[in-house]
């Protein structure tokens, strides 16, 4: 049997290193911190028990160093290194450096982050779990033999992509056979010419979705789910609001979700806390599964404040070989929780960052309000990172409660000197379609462009 | 029928008065602040909708002047008055000039304030009502063969109180039947001579006891309990860490509080919320009520966050003549928070308040942890006031880890310039005692004294 942890490095910064280090102190576990140069005055450097500078704020020198990090956890003895969420936190090549070196890691083994991290070999997974994924061909396609007969499979509107493409790049709807012929030969010699490789891929085009995961947490025994969380509120695939439960799923739909989350976790021999994201067909209403994120994520308070499970310690305590000691029943589900990214980002200037020094910060508080924040007044914010500068999680008895608390909460929240988005999203919270629950991944964008036109 | 509430005038300071603001803003209801000069800067004031000006810092100035208050009920042409605790807010005097003007009270009826305000009738109708009494006299007594046939009830030690006493002044412990003759007349003759008025009573001495109160609230229909709330960790009387749910009680016994509070407020018509507290005998393992408060009480937020209903916004909403639209099935305890009073005094110099400007102030955060206040960084505690600068209330999924995460919190919590009692407080939840939930009235005098042995 492992010990339960003494010692953790804590491999991140803001408002998540900070969340870690409050998790660690109330299991009486010595937090030690790596930090860039950039941070050296951030609160987490001041809150963590060690503090130790391993590089400049260029993030590759820092934060995704891997060596300066394996080092720093082998310099001062820790058990295990818990990763947050982005920069290392799903490098499978670092995790296999912590195996090699004995040093723990708070998530999953190696190969599984780097199985899951392989969108084809995922979706192959998927399906032997008996997890539906968005119809289309599983692997590249280059014939239109081919397409023609995954073609039948999918229907159309069909999406063709580039499989060296991303991000938006190398796309097309073939909206009816007559055209695919033509529409393939074309995106395949503008992807030779755009990335070097003419292969492509095809999928069912859905437009009217919703983005719907489920988080999970397993100590390789006991695989638990924590309900849905629903975060349709995107702008151009960047979260913005995210609640739970998602108010358009029935108790069947739900119980769907989260049984194919599950399948998904046993089928690999997942451990500790992950995410398994689905897009939902307003349309048809069926689910299908796209990835897997094998690290907490940033919108983890939503679960948190529904279940009443604190989830890092949860991970820490996993990590330690300590067993969850919970079934699903213990599982429970209480109001409704809802959390908006305040980014330092001017949403009057197509939400570019904005970053400088906060001259004032006032968190909101009071009943049901949850500020998870890194800054302070004073505050400088470092030009390296990305542009979050909090989370700003309300709860409440229903969703109605929960959304009047998040207006409410907004309203108080004081932060001079940058410009954030947070007057957008309360622009979000109370509109119509938002209250009424009934919207979809376009809904946001179309709320901004509504407002210029 | 009549309306909900549109508009409400706060009639207090502090971190309640933010407390009822943010609530009326969550119901969309317009906020009334009346305030003293010495709070003209003060937060509850920014964020107030309105805010007016009734008279200097002296408490009969301002907050106790009901002419002020009222006039200024009538000039904002508000529907009803919160009156938050303390000040006016157990005054029928006032209730009833409310009442004669047409202003509504967010509280019971000022005849039902009047009766429960009175010790003795209290207690006549507690009996009436079968709810437990701490055996002894009811009424004063003059005469040895009265007290005699009193004792016989009562047994020894027992207690005899000056009637016009208080506050531990004008008490007597009576060991043996023997000196009762003798101590009776002493006491009374004391009495005279101190009060003016030699009567006194009889009561059975209790020295092994807990403080341990049941929340309801009542729409005049529905008359619901939100569970009980310990607060034996006092010092001389003050409460300084409150808990829910108690230690020390079973589901019996849990029952059986609850039930007693819920049929007190059937027999007098009680409506809206209020407190029944009542003495929990170790010894015996037997309560007896004590007092009802008529009003929202300093550590409401206790019972909040087990139950995840808004007492401020469940008063507010029956004050607006809105049924509680709960029964009491509705009402779901889930884990346990554990409230500790943040005063500016200084233990080290037996309490004494230790106003002055707070340099700087940042107050714990993360997952369970709510800080209820009113103070900022410069802010400068007024010396006309209680010293009681905030709450900070922690939940967890179990006591221990409301333990623990208070404990974290403590840690956090930064308030430079001045001196609170968060240290002592940190040393009462980290005590043995005290995480083995196995102790009474006396522990925290007890802690203190043996830490300045």
């Amino acid at each position: 049997m492992p010990e339960p942890l003494k010692s953790v490095l804590i491999a991140n910064r803001g408002e998540i290193a900070l969340r870690v280090i409050r998790a660690c102190k109330e299991m009486g576990i010595r937090s030690v911190l790596v930090y860039s140069e950039a941070d050296a005055d951030s609160l987490p450097v001041k809150e963590a028990d060690q503090a130790v500078c391993i590089g400049p704020g260029s993030v590759n020198a820092s934060y995704r160093n891997a060596q300066a990090v394996i080092s720093a956890a082998l310099a001062y003895k820790v058990d295990a290194i818990h990763p947050g969420y982005g920069f290392l936190s799903e490098n499978p090549d670092f995790v296999r450096m912590c195996e090699e070196e004995g040093v723990g890691f708070v998530g999953p083994a190696s190969h599984i982050i780097k199985s899951m991290g392989d969108k084809i070999e995922a979706k192959i997974i998927a399906r032997r779990a008996g997890v539906p994924t968005v119809p289309g061909s599983l692997g590249a396609i280059s014939e239109y033999e081919e397409a023609r007969t995954v073609a039948d499979e999918v229907g159309f509107p069909m999406l063709i992509k580039a499989a060296a493409g991303g991000g938006g790049r190398g796309m097309r709807v073939v909206q009816t056979a007559d055209t695919l012929e033509k529409d393939l030969r074309e995106i395949m010699s503008e992807a030779e010419v755009a990335f070097g490789d003419p292969s492509v891929y095809i999928e069912r085009y859905l437009t009217d979705i919703r983005h719907i995961e489920i988080q999970v947490i397993s100590d390789g025994e006991t695989v638990l789910h924590v309900g849905e969380r629903d975060c349709t509120a995107q702008r151009r695939n960047q979260k913005l609001v995210e609640e739970a439960p998602s108010p358009v799923l029935d108790a069947e739909l739900r119980d769907g979700l989260a049984a194919a989350a599950v399948a998904l976790c046993k089928e690999v021999g997942y451990t500790n806390a992950g995410t398994v994201e689905f897009v939902f067909d307003n349309v048809d209403r069926k689910y299908y599964f796209i990835e897997m994120n094998t690290r907490i994520q940033v919108e983890h308070p939503v679960s948190e404040m529904i279940s009443g499970i604190d989830l890092i310690k949860l991970q820490l305590q996993i990590a330690g070989g300590t067993p969850i000691g919970m079934t699903q029943e213990d599982v429970v589900i209480r109001g409704h929780a809802i959390e908006c990214r305040i980014n330092a980002e001017d949403p009057e200037n197509d939400f570019a960052p904005d970053p400088g020094r906060i001259v004032s910060f006032r968190a909101p508080g009071g009943f049901g309000v949850r500020m998870d924040t890194h800054i302070e007044s004073g505050y400088v914010i470092p030009p390296y990172y990305d542009s979050m500068i909090g989370k700003l999680i309300c709860w409440g008895r229903d969703r109605e409660e929960a959304v009047a608390r998040a207006l409410r909460a907004l309203d108080e929240l004081e932060v001079e000197g940058i410009v954030t988005t947070a007057a957008f999203q309360k622009e979000i919270l109370d509109s119509e379609r938002f209250r009424s629950g009934d919207f979809n991944t376009a809904y946001v964008g179309q709320l901004m462009a509504n407002r210029h036109s």
